[in-house]
């Protein structure tokens, strides 16, 4: 079974992902709604929560763990990877850095985040380490998961926000923009238009569904333990509304479990 | 002392009001940053979290609880009521509520919150028992609190936003509208301005001190176990930005001390 956590709902995009590129396994979501969002929070208490969600995946026979949270992915990998040293961990911030590395003429590269994830520099230090002429240009752009999730995708004050988030990358000349939080992906479409056509887009949903897919293929002693089909989605709360944004991520409807964060702790 | 509580730091304007009429005595806030926002969780999970900041504050000295958080006061008095039957709770709903029935002519009264604020349906039970005629129509208006906690008090976004969601309210005739949560004061000239002229505010950090302060005044058993002066904030979780957002909302700056939800929790 492949787990995934998010802060909340928008890591069902990686979700969506997978199930087109690792088809065939198990995949259980836990979306920790009761303690959304982390994009705020402080690194010590993401890492924590960050720990909680990856026990509770294992428990229920995660062998493979994604983290689909940039926040927690700019924060929390090294405590994780200490913690659980066996497991093989996926993290949505350097499949983006690759690929943001790759597609890169200017050397110029955008980024939009949470606070906390633009905050964290972990994309800087990523970046100066593989390439220091990389010059990285970060915006953090909090607003737009609340619109998002509030499904206004394409209203006048969503495009209106999104513009004003991009001018001071687009004066800098970037030719590459990074959606650094996997909410954005649901609003490619409209980052992509008032980015313009010479900027190229790094989609991290996508790069770590392949890079999950690649890891599959080249690893069958992981690969067998996996079991097939299905898709769970855990929630820490549960509303009527969790349902619609949980539609609008994943393209389809889905059924959510309310698992509590006592019951998940000491699961 | 008087314990106040709230899911985040926007509780801090009814601290403010606090300060302005409950002159002289101890004030504690508890804003809980690491759990924050309640207004998109559910009643039960709200509820839980209402009882365990009412504890760490009740073992911290205080006398007098208020709930300053709309969504707590919606979803929470219930059990919080029946959890500590010694306690003086006061919430932000009910003074609101009467402040709007003395202000309305025309007995049409608007209502803005967050969503679990207002599909809790407190406010029309209160209305529908008070008065029968009264007519309430609300609009949830999910994106203000990060608009505000942005710092997007000003900003032509935030403009267009608070004259979208008050339009429907508008369209009905209101003559009294009510700030159903701690956050929107911040933003109570422009709210004004949208609304128009013809529309009464009711802001409920106003008339919640209003009530303590008439409260310990008719109280003197009460009045003579509060300690004197000073104030103190606790969060569950800390980060630079909130010494920002804390000062917009009390006005001034203020040292923020952090414990955690497990210091909390077990205090």
């Amino acid at each position: 079974m492949i787990g995934v956590f998010d802060s909340g709902l928008g890591g069902l995009t990686v979700v969506k992902e997978l199930l087109l590129k690792v088809k065939g396994y198990k995949i259980v979501y836990f979306g920790d709604t009761a303690r959304t969002p982390y994009g705020t929070k402080s690194p010590e208490t993401v890492t924590r929560y960050a720990v909680e969600n990856t026990r509770f995946l294992l428990k229920l026979g995660a062998k493979i763990i994604v983290v689909a949270c940039h926040t927690a992915s700019s924060t929390a990998m090294p405590v994780l990877k200490q913690t659980f040293p066996e497991i093989p961990f996926f993290e949505v911030v350097t499949p983006s850095m690759e690929k943001a590395l790759r597609l890169t003429k200017s050397k110029k590269i955008g980024l939009i985040g949470t606070r906390t994830t633009v905050e964290s520099r972990v994309y800087d230090r990523l970046f100066a380490e593989k390439d220091p002429e990389i010059k990285l240009y970060s915006n953090p752009a909090p607003l737009l998961v609340p619109l998002i999730e509030e499904g206004w995708l394409k209203k006048p004050e969503t495009r209106r926000i999104v513009k004003k988030y991009l001018i001071p990358l687009k004066m800098r000349g970037i030719d590459t923009l990074i959606l650094g939080c996997t909410h954005y992906p649901i609003i490619k479409k409209l980052i992509q238009e008032k980015a313009g056509k010479r900027i190229k887009l790094v989609d991290p949903s996508e790069e770590v569904a392949s890079n999950v897919a690649n890891f599959i293929e080249e690893h069958p002693e992981v690969k067998t333990t996996l079991e097939t089909n299905g898709l769970e989605i855990f929630v820490s709360d549960l509303t009527a509304y969790f349902g619609k944004i949980a539609e609008m991520f994943l393209g389809r409807k889905v059924e959510l479990k309310k698992v509590s964060i006592e019951e998940m702790v000491n699961f």
